[in-house]
């Protein structure tokens, strides 16, 4: 094990990200761990991020999606998440937040994803607090105590994991608050990587059929590949009122039963409202940053009844339930297969600058 | 029985109303009942009716809450809603209502509110269509087969059913769809008659304590006699962050679990998500006329992970509850109360007026 | 067209069914159509039936799994239950209840299975009374004004229907009280046709794990074909406590998150108790006839906080649903390949038979 | 402060109490408080311990209901479960039971009141274990770190706290399960305290109609006093056919929308099935202790498609919501008045036998 590690470091806005280099510590404290990182996904949020439209404690070493193999165990770290046995050597993720436990929205209104102390790997920690060595894009990782790990069985790929990313256990809270029932139609707006996972989400609840809007084609392909009943583009569909009218021809003329907003501009929400049939539900998943306002008539909802539903980050039971249904199902192979794009740790800039231009399925960082 | 019967009929929106006479049926038809209306209510619709804000078929005679006695019983009417025996002389109210059951919404997708062919007394009758009378500012109504009736016991006043109105069915269903727990802090936006509904329905659920704010005064005293912990007067707390500040101060700095907007005004609908707290949900019950677009950020909505209710209109088993609780309970008091105003038929334009310029609680038209 | 119609008569409990020729109606009445049957299923509750298990109106035509032809149509049957245009010649299925739309379960309580009114072809109808035929097994039906019709696609073969039969729209609406939810453990206790069904729908609904315990070999293997990940046999472990261990060796030491009664004998109702994890769901579907009290442990529901659901029979919505399901997945070729016995109208007594000693998967009558 | 305490310990099944003195702690441990015991409460279930049905590991110090006062805090201490600030002199009350917030049902399943691991005050720990004194039938508690903690207002006497004790946490969790909606009619089976805070907890959900059976005849008048709206002697119906024509005589010939079982009887819920209406909602909470079995019918599950809901102890939040309806609601006085019975710490088997033999409301220690 080596004593030090480079870390891509977050510094300055839009600004290339900087390769700095961190002592390893020695020894982790209880309920701490030290994890060589084989694999860091790049996240939409990471672009965002990048960009400055998130408030964030920079410098900061960026990555939350990440697997990688326990090099050191603190004391009292037995098991994992899910009371398996835990053992240097072990390949493991973990979910990326870790909450109070104890505020308002943990203990009385069982929301822990508003922890109002929650803080999150690759996002929060500032680099220059010890030990520094707090983010996915690095060769190691030093885990808090009290994070969510979870040991991976040797039939999960790591590519699978990564493919799938926080873009999975997003969609899975999310269609989880608004919820998808056999035999709905469902329409999920975007086929980036919460798109792509929405879609699986949804054909796995029993949808009978899924159309998506996006693009560019090449994401049009991939949701198509994944099992998508339809993919509507939207670069071919220019208006919203194109766009509806495609949907409509597939989903019939009342609209579709659930529809699942994962584009992150404001103006996907009042088209993806004229997408829902009355009494309908819609999910609003990718308004993750704050991109501003939008004009919106609020008469539809009235009018409509409907159901509208927001879903911010998720809980580490959504990891477990993600990687029980990547390795019981070919999701596993369909996520792994988003990954396009493996860049070394020194060529992080020109990864998120692929990202930033939807060039990529998924890439990631090796480093 | 008189064979004619006077009716208030709105001819050209923004106009007086005209008093009108038709012949009453000598028989109604089978499955119909003709009523001599003993008390209509005024709505707040019925000055958006007026003033030309939602498609009507007019010449149409206004008034959709209504109490009368049966003067006539078409073949194959013996019972009403509930089973319970009707016979000529006994006092009845009914759904305002009537659906097809066999449409998409109907049927497979079971939102009968949302029925293509659903047409309400008071609002979707041309009143050159024989018989004429299908609305509640009138001395007779000419009841349709399939009406939803209900006989009102003794112990029930006809006050206290015009009292609460389709405010009373309006919010059950609203709140139905976007429940109060036990315990919960809520909101309701507007003390208009829907919004004093909303209070009650609150309060009547088990909610732990309920703010309402609007105005003018003698609103905001009227909801505090209703039960409301505090009441929070728009025309003190002049802007939208005057007005969160004040109910925060009420529900704590967090916000409440449930906010129920009873206002109309789009700017209420991004007003209201400030004022839940993370988790939330906010009914959105007022927005009946489509009153346009208004700015809003749908980052609220992801970041907040709010629920968002839109309900429209009620359905029988709402008529059913409400006379329910109105019997059960001391709303029989508080809503009759509600009404301030009385006026004759011939008097219905002042009325209109007097709603349409908030001086009432409650106004009714005694035919 | 015939002017007479064959159809097999339950006369007597457990003595033969007797063929018996009535006249078919020269012209239905308004909303009624007459119906040249294709195929009718056997259902185990004919079986039932058949041996006097629940109180029916003896004589009665059986069979309330049915696919025809129309041969002729009333006054007013222009399209069935989903708006769809029907003809002269259209193949169709229908839902076997009718129900009031009146009483106080359909009404007030919106439980229409419990519709104090309700009727079944093939079960309720004294064949005496005109038009006599109300069952399936028989070459023509004479269908009731408001049954629910359901025109079937080109893509939908009858056998598919049938093979799926009333355990299917059973098992929706049982799933439907008692939802699985994505990634959860299913056990489904016996492999009769709901069994089958319900492990149909649990897969459907995205379960990770379904594990069924039943036989004899032949209905094991078919589960298995179904997509079951697990088939432990009856014959095999013979006491609650072998089945009890051979299913938690498959789900865990907890136990299942969903268990799904479809047995019929009331001792699966106590054992299945003992299946569910601690706040686990129990949905007991299969107690259909009454067959007697058992000794149960009611600590057991308290201690380990279970939700226990029972069902009851379908709604048109479920036969809706079925249909569409079945047209829209591989269900089409699977339930299909349940039916291994055909049998003429004259061997309706070997038909029943067959299902009564449990030889084959679905039998059914070519009239 | 003293430094040696009194406590009165559970040694032998059904025999008596022993007092017995031990060592109060000099200095409570990280995250502990020493509490000066105001007032006990004596649960039923203290009568099923003391009757050995239940397993625990004597001898034990009894007391799982108690208000006291801080006479020390351990380091860390300083905010109750709601973020309140704590100090010495402060009055507290506690959630009788600590999780471990690891294991399957707490992490996986969100099940905490079935966590493997849950111990609770006044059960679970042998008091030769240091520090010896985790009961409140003492005159000092020590309570571990991690203990939830909750400071009671200077508005909420102690005795109304007591006065509610477990059995008011247990009827909010139970009634969280199976919720009673507006406008249903409920029956309680039992008037002992959990009986008599389910039937609180249904009335402040909006109950329209709230019946309870039970007896002897001084509880009968406590459960009218409460509001009931009928109250049915199980001395004067002695059987379930007599108690059954009683109960419809008020809810009307179809059943109860929501039977609350708080019995603990087994034939209790045979009894209770048969109270419902179909499609209604059974909770069977007073099934605590192991009674055995009962013959029981399951075809009444499916036939009246029925929900029945078991429900465990209760969570922290429950005793939150407990305070907060408590300092809000006239229950504060409802509740105190419950007490009927005060013992000094030396009169703990005196007190015991008077709850056994049903002679108190509620019966309390004041050491």
């Amino acid at each position: 094990m080596s004593t030090t590690s480079q870390a891509a470091v977050l510094c300055a806005y839009n600004a290339p990200l900087e390769i700095r280099t961190y002592p390893v510590a020695d020894q982790p404290g209880p309920g701490e761990a030290i994890v060589r990182v084989e694999m860091a996904g790049i996240c939409g949020t990471d672009v965002h991020l990048w960009k400055g439209e998130l408030p964030i404690p920079i410098p900061v070493v960026l990555g939350h999606e990440t697997v990688g193999r326990i090099v050191k165990l603190g004391a009292g770290v037995e098991r994992d998440w899910r009371g398996v046995t835990l053992a240097v050597g072990d390949r493991i993720t973990w979910a990326s937040s870790i909450v109070c436990g104890e505020c308002y929205y943990c203990r009385q209104k069982r929301q822990p994803t508003r922890c109002v102390a929650r803080k999150a790997y690759g996002i929060s920690y500032n680099v220059n607090d010890a030990p520094h060595l707090r983010g996915g894009y690095a060769q190691y990782i030093h885990l808090r105590a009290g994070s969510s790990l979870f040991r991976l069985p040797d039939t999960l790929p790591t590519e699978a994991v990564i493919g799938a990313g926080c873009a999975l256990t997003t969609a899975l809270h999310g269609l989880e608050r608004c919820s998808v029932t056999p035999g709905d139609t469902v329409v999920v707006q975007g086929t980036g990587p919460v798109g792509m996972a929405a879609l699986a989400v949804a054909l796995h609840a029993g949808a009978e059929k899924v159309v998506v809007t996006g693009g560019p084609a090449h994401r049009l392909q991939a949701a198509l590949a994944f099992g998508a009943h339809a993919a509507i583009s939207i670069e071919e569909h220019t208006t919203p009122e194109a766009r509806r009218a495609a949907v409509f021809a597939e989903v019939g003329p009342y609209g579709a039963d659930v529809v699942v907003e994962c584009v992150g501009h404001p103006s996907a929400v009042p088209e993806g409202l004229e997408l829902c049939r009355d009494g309908g539900k819609f999910a609003v998943l990718g308004q993750y940053a704050d991109a501003g306002s939008i004009m919106l008539n609020p008469h539809t909802i009235t009018r409509k009844q409907l159901e509208v539903r927001g879903s911010w980050g998720f809980e580490p039971r959504h990891t477990d339930m993600a990687l029980r249904l990547l390795d019981a199902t070919d999701w596993k192979h369909k996520f792994a297969a988003q990954i396009t794009h493996r860049f070394a740790l020194a060529e992080v800039n020109e990864a998120l600058e692929t990202v930033k231009q939807w060039r990529s399925g998924k890439a990631v960082i090796v480093p």
